[in-house]
Order: structure tokens, then C-alpha cells, then sequence
């Protein structure tokens, strides 16, 4: 028996659907701490997030909503739990930084189960957090074969995301196949601006006045997965590429956290190649 | 029978609330096509606006969910239409031009029945959108032998809400109760900073870095009503405090704009000195 | 003999730039209002904007900067005086009506000599306003016979710059080069994101956070010309293509004006694809 | 001999003053990497910051320009070295965690030489950072009392400037006085809305639609010294006064950290009660 749950819906768009599950949620005796709803209009599509209190076994509610919509919506009942996280970098501190210093704050709404890279630079400040740090080089490695030594270090944790904080190797569709959906990445642009390497380089070369980053799923199209989260700064003629760099990782960082604590807090669902964010 | 209307319901929060509402939704064969929800932890209060399609009379459906509510709720159900505003100006022209350039856009969810100023600069201006624009000075009147011109001159009209877009002077108690709920002002601060006169001088003086307008309905205590909207714009030292005016007007009209289009979309519910906006 | 102007001076760097130029300012017992300056590393190119006060013949004093600079630098004395503009628009009025109520405002520092169209339904709106409004129907003519026929229209008018104040036709090369670095464009994208055409279904497809919009110099490279101004807002999963556009109409205008402003204040220098703003 | 400095100079306004200075930089043989000048018009006041590069003794350069100055202005010449901090926290991380991961990246211009907290809760996060923690606890003490072991222990210490990053107990006039001017504050709040104790639950309590930050040069008034930064976020009626706070600690941990930067780029010079920053 739990007190409180979220609890997830998404089916195709019918007459009745909020009846339907108000009226369970009513059976079960639970008040609605927040309830957001969302029709796509495009697609007929339904979604909704609501936060229930009551006494109730979430594996019963959630049974008896998928009968009430007649099996055929996707419905989640997730009691409040942390989730457990991989974080995987290159080399820059700022985006791993700030979910470190959430982390031992108790801000972030996860477990750091391990960080994840192929420099060894960041091994210390990790290690001062009391988190396991991998180094896994990539030196003289294929892709696929530097992936299969991550694939192997990961086969050992249980976790539920991984965290590109800036990781700044491209994966493979393979490795994005085996944790489908479940990867997040932070991009150092304003996407879909500056979709490949150096995008601050790009933003220069253009005489942007604004930058941005923008957090995704990542997916195997390079930079066009799902947008959970984006944000942006101004810049202007001063601004060489590299104050450009200096100025961006506030951005990424910020909203890096901000995507992760919406998907943390079971807030985003994934549609075709956007999202809904409650 | 009307095909479309917004459903506004605010009571008491209670169990089943969103049951029994969508129960008399499916009864009436309805599309819920947007629905928002809120509660207000502190005062389980409850809040909702949808959007619902068929075929059905508006006054039953309003009738049909009272009922269901016990008595207990205010209902209203409201089939699209223009509502009428009357706009009050003093002698800028920035946030009046932005709303009749909505307006003959047909952008705008509003007629403007009348202008109403204390000055006449801004006659010409109005009088190009074909809309009466009355000149009533308060020379050598009392605020109160003023006001009593305005209330006859408004009583010829029938009009939902009054929006101040810059009016300068000072609503007296028994003005703003006859028009309770009912009048928008925009104040040119990032409220509550520098309430009262001559914000933008306030906000140089201060050396602010940032300044704002904001969007709030009036109530008798001065900029202290319930806020509708915000926004704020970058300044620095190079602002003189007429600088900031200037560029505060940008923020001004686009808040104006903003918080009315809200209003007329019976998006902003009030609750004690408080906005809930969906 | 004036009062006051602004300096305009770009060159190559060189050790003592200003101190040669605060000399000849100082020979001529000038007051400095303001002063920017700013040297691109890259390129090692020197950019300077004075207001100066004082009494003085521009002539002589932009002679006498040219000499002293050794005839190697671009040199602009530009007493106060409000240009000329010609306003290029389609059918969206949010755009023009915003500069129309800023004109009439006297905010404006230009007059509207003209404002040319190819479709007729702004005509009544601009004419309120006793603006010239010309339409030339694009219908049944080549791009280069529509285009000839405006550039007659034009050659009647002395103006400085055009603004494209949601023009919708792309210009050919021949009328870019006709008025090079004289056309304002607003594109309704932040750009480099969604160039070309419908930015807003691209950014609704993309499933974008924030959409922007972007004021620039046109060039023959379409929506590659360098950026002026630039701004954005925050968008959601519930905005349809056509929610972002009317979202989007308020950034596009304001960031327009914004633009505009710079420009007729000769706060901007284009260099090569990128521009310096002071 | 040094290759770089920055040069400041304020110094009441008047004719050729950029010529005086440009003329010792041209006799030092020096290039101008930057130069940024304002005048305070009411004030009549003038300043200036260059970034000059050539061989130099910067004893020698300050002298030069104070004599060209008739002994009349404030003239520094600072070459570039990391200055020394002491930070100063009660209990919360992240504005504090923000300047570590800085500070670690090499990012900060400066060394934490120590930080103060009236709290024991932070001190194994900072030593994670080899960095000194003192916990000087205000139990049983008067704000005298406690401010004098404060005094006492920071005298151990060479330091250019005090960073309360979060320190939630209000300073004594003569603690002000003793780092005069060299104390800066992030203020949780966009001041001055909502001066003095829990600025979040004024501002829920109020209602605003945004809520934001400032850093500030701390004096004896209350929330009321130079303001160096600023910024904002959007809430809206869902957030708590939790919610807000929570949302707050981004922008303040960000707004300090920009502050600081430009303090320790010396780019902020301190006018009566605002900041002139270049």
C-alpha cells in the first residue's frame, strides 16, 4: 500500500477518457494533488500526469485503469522512489559539476550509481563525491569496440538513465538501441541551429546575438532526438567563439538540470519525435 | 445549441470533483478539447477551465454541472464571442497603438467600443480606426466631479472589461467598485518594485539592471491587485531614466497585450489577491 | 556649423587609432557625449562610434580624420536628421502597424516616405496614417518584371533604407544589389534555425521549446545576411504551428523595431557576414 | 616589465580627457585590446577601463597618467593575477557548490583561500575541495561577539574580497566598514521587491509572475548597496513559496557567479549608489 503515486496515461483520444479514469481514480477513494491533461490535435492523441494520495496498491490501480480503457492505453503507476543514473563525460566539469553539487544537496531526485568517461581529467573531482568514476579510453579503439567496454561497465549497474553531460563522442545506433529512450543529452546549441561539432564555433562564424543548449532524447539522428528542455543567452560582437564557450556552459548546465529533474520527476512523455512536458 | 464553449469552475477542493464534471461532460456527449486544473494547496480551493465541443445549450450544461457540484460551485459556461472593452489612455500612444493594431487585425478577441482620455493628443490617433474617442479633461475638476463625468459617459456603453493602457491618474474607491474585477491596468514597473509615481525614475535612481512592466487587475490599494503578467527587459548603466522609459514601453504593450488576450480568453481566474492562469 | 553628430570610423588596427582620433576631437574642441569602440582579434579591423558636441563643420571635421588616419579609413560625420524609409510589406500588419504607431509617435527617428506591397489589403490601414501605399500586384509577371516594376515605384523616392517588414517574396540578386546593405528584413525564425520557408511549421515539426525571430541585412544568400537583432520566446507542447505564428508576431515586431532603431541611429557597422552594434 | 594590464581611470568629466590618456598609451608604445568609456551625464563624471598590451612597468604607466591627469583622477593599473576570496555561507550549497566547481575548473579568477560558515552542515563538502572551513558558530553570541571571531579569524587571511553566497545573518555597520566596499551579496530576490527576511514568501504571497536575483556591493543598507547583476525566471500560480525557492536557487547561483566574474575582471567600477559596469 502506497500514499501517493503519479500515475501516467497515454492513448489514442476518445469521448469519456477523463470520466473514465476520474471515476476509478474516485472508486479508489484518492484525492488529485495535480492533474494536467493534453490532446494532441494532430495525431488524437491523449496524455495525462496526475498525482493521487490515498492508500492504495499502485499494481491494483494501475490494472484497473488499463481494464477501464479497455487495454488499450499505456497507464503507469510510479510510487515516489528515486531513480538511478549513469553520468557519462568527456572532459568539461560545468554540466557534471552542478549535478554533482544537487546530488550531495538532495536536489536531484536520483542516485548517481556512476560517471563514466573517456578522459581521465574528472576522476578526481568525481571520486571527492564518493561516486565510482570509469575511466574507458578510447584510444586505439574502434567505436564499436569502446562502446562494447562501456556496454560490459554498465551490465553492472542497475540504473534507469544516462546522462550525456557533455559526452562528446557520437554513439552508435547499437548502443543507442540498448537503452532506448533512455538516453538524455545535453547540446551546446540552440537546436535544430548548429547541428554538429563545434556549434560554437558555427554561432561565431554566423554573428549570432543569441545563443542557446538544448537538452533531447538522443536518438540516432545526430542532434534531432526529442526537445525536453532549451534556454538561450544574448551575445554580441565581443564575444570571440571561446567567450561564446564560457557563456554557453551556464546555459547547459541549467538546462541539463532542469530536463533531467522533469524526466526525473516522471513529467515528460516521449511522442514520436517530440514531447510532452507536464 | 452552440457547438463550443469554455467551462470555468471554481469551489472548494473535494473528492471526485473531476468524476462528477466529466461525468456531466460524457452525459452530454462533449469533447473536452484543452483542460486545465489547479488546486490551491494552502486553501484547497479548486480551479478549472476546459474547452468542450458537441451540441449542446449552454445554460443546461451550466445548470447540469451546478447541480451535480451541489450548489456549491461557480459555473460558467461561456460560448465564444468578442467581448467589448473600453480602453482609458492619458497621452501615450504605445500600448493604445499595439491593442488598435490588434484590433483592426482582427486579432484581437475584443471590440473597442470607446477611448477614453483626460487629454486629446491621442484623438487623431483613434479616430483613424473609426472608434469614438471621448476627450474629458479633469482641468479644474475634483478627482470625484471627474470620475462622475466618466461613469456617464461609460454608462452609454455596454462593455465587459476596461483596460487602462497608460492612464495616468488615480482611480478613486467608488470607481473602481463599480467596475469590480472588471478593470485591467498596466503599470510600468516590474511591480511590486517601485509602486507609485515615476517608476522608471525610481529604477534609475536605484540602478536596477533590469526593468519591467506588469499586467494586474485594480484593486483599491495602488498596484497592489492581482497580477495577470510580467515581463522585464536588460538595462544597465548606460540608461538614463528616459532611456528606460523608452525601452520600457516595448515590455508595456506586449504585457498589456498579453494579460488582456488572457483575460478575454477567460484563461485568468482571480482568488483573493491572486491570479490562476491557464 | 552643428551642435553635435556622430562619428563613424572603421579601419584597419593600428597602434594609436585613438589616439589620432581623440586629438583631432580635441583640436576641435569637441565634448565626447559617447564612445564605443571595438577591434575584431580575428581580422585585426578597428571600429569606432563618437557622438561629439561642440561647433563644427562635419565636412571639416571628417576631412580632417580622413587625413589624419592617412586616407586608409572609412570615415562618416552624420550631423542628427531623421532618414528616409520605404516600407516593403505582404499582407501581416503587426510588423508595419508597429512601426506606423511608432512614426506617429514621433518615436520612430525616420519618416515613412512610401509603403509598397503586393497585395492591397494593408491599404486602408497604411492610408489612415496619410502614408503613400502603392500596391503592384505580383500576378502574372516574372520575379524580374514584378521586381522592375517596384524598383520604378522606388527610383521616385529619395529613402535610405527599405524595410521588409514581412515582405514574403524572395528578392533576386539584381534588386539585393540595386540597394546593397539598404535592406532590413525580419525573418520569422532564430535564425540560423528554420531557414527558407514556413519557419513556424519547421519549428512546430522540430518540436522546439523557445521559437525567435531574426532582423538582418539581406544578401544574396537567402536569410545568410548579417543578423542585427534577435530575440525569442518560450513555446510548449501545446502551441500548434499557428499558435507559435501569433506568438511568434510579437517577438518579429519588436525585434524589427529594435533593429530598425539601431540602424537609423547609426549604432551599426556590417563587416563582412557579421555586424558590430553599438 | 609586464606584457597586459588593465587600466582604470574615473575622474570628473571634462574635454580631452580620452585624448590625454590615449596620448600616454601611444608614448608607452602600447596596443588598446579593449576600451570601454562611459560619462555620467548628471554627474558629469567620467570612466574608463582599457586592456593595454606592450612592455611596460605598470607603476610607471599609472604614474604617467596621473600626472597627464593633474593628480585629479583614480587611476589603476591591475596586471592580471587571480585574486583572493573568503566566501561566507550559512547553510545552503548551491550558490556556494556553483563557485567550487568554478573554482576547481580553473574557470574563477581568483583562490578561495578560505570559507566562514555560522554552520557546520557544509564543511565536508569544502574540504572534498582542500579548501579551509571554519565554522564559527553565533550560539549564545551577540551579532558583535560572533562578527569579531569572524574578524578574527579573516585577519588571518590576505584577501580582496568577501563573497556571502548565502549568508542569511545581517552584517554590523562596522564589519561593513571594515572591507569597505569589498563585500558582494546575491540577494534572493529582484530587488528592490522584497527587501529583508524570506523574499520567496513575499513573493508567493504577492503573486508575481516572475521571480529573479541580485548581486549587489554590500552596505550599511539593508539590501540597498551598488547592484552588479540581476535576472529573473518565470513562476507562475503552481509554484509554492518552496517551488519558487527552489526554481530561485538557479538564478542566483548564476547571478553571483557573473557578478563575481566581473568584479574580478574589474570591470565594475562603484558610483555613489549604482555600478558602472563595462
Amino acid at each position: 500500500m502506497v500514499k501517493r503515486a503519479r500515475v501516467l496515461i497515454d492513448c489514442k483520444d476518445q469521448k469519456g477518457l477523463v470520466y473514465k479514469i476520474s471515476k476509478i481514480f474516485y472508486e479508489y477513494d484518492l484525492n488529485i494533488i495535480s492533474n494536467r491533461e493534453f490532446v494532441d490535435k494532430e495525431d488524437q492523441y491523449f496524455f495525462m500526469r496526475s498525482v493521487v494520495a490515498g492508500n492504495f496498491e499502485p499494481f491494483d490501480l494501475e490494472s484497473a485503469l488499463i481494464k477501464e480503457l479497455n487495454n488499450s492505453a499505456n497507464v503507469k503507476v510510479i510510487p515516489p522512489a528515486k531513480k538511478n543514473i549513469v553520468i557519462m563525460v568527456t572532459k568539461e566539469s560545468h554540466a557534471l559539476g552542478d549535478l554533482l553539487i544537487r546530488y550531495i544537496d538532495g536536489e536531484l531526485e536520483a542516485n548517481i550509481v556512476a560517471v563514466i568517461s573517456n578522459r581521465k581529467n574528472l576522476k578526481s573531482l568525481v571520486e571527492r563525491f564518493d561516486i565510482p568514476f570509469l575511466t574507458i579510453s578510447a584510444d586505439n579503439l574502434s567505436r564499436e569496440e569502446h562502446e562494447e567496454l562501456i556496454m560490459h561497465e554498465l551490465a553492472k549497474y542497475s540504473f534507469d538513465y544516462i546522462v550525456l553531460a557533455k559526452y562528446m563522442r557520437i554513439l552508435t545506433p547499437k548502443f543507442v538501441a540498448a537503452y532506448e529512450g533512455r538516453i538524455i543529452n545535453i547540446h551546446h546549441s540552440f537546436l535544430p541551429a548548429f547541428i554538429g561539432a563545434n556549434p560554437y564555433k558555427q554561432a561565431y562564424n554566423r554573428g549570432v546575438k543569441i545563443i542557446g543548449a538544448t537538452a533531447h532524447f538522443v536518438t540516432n539522428d545526430l542532434d534531432e532526438g526529442p526537445i525536453i528542455a532549451q534556454d538561450v543567452i544574448s551575445v554580441n560582437h565581443r564575444y570571440d567563439w571561446r567567450d561564446m564557450q564560457r557563456a554557453g556552459r551556464d546555459v547547459e548546465k541549467i538546462v541539463l538540470s532542469r530536463a533531467l529533474k522533469l524526466v526525473l520527476e516522471d513529467r515528460v512523455f516521449v511522442h514520436k519525435n517530440k514531447t510532452v512536458v507536464f
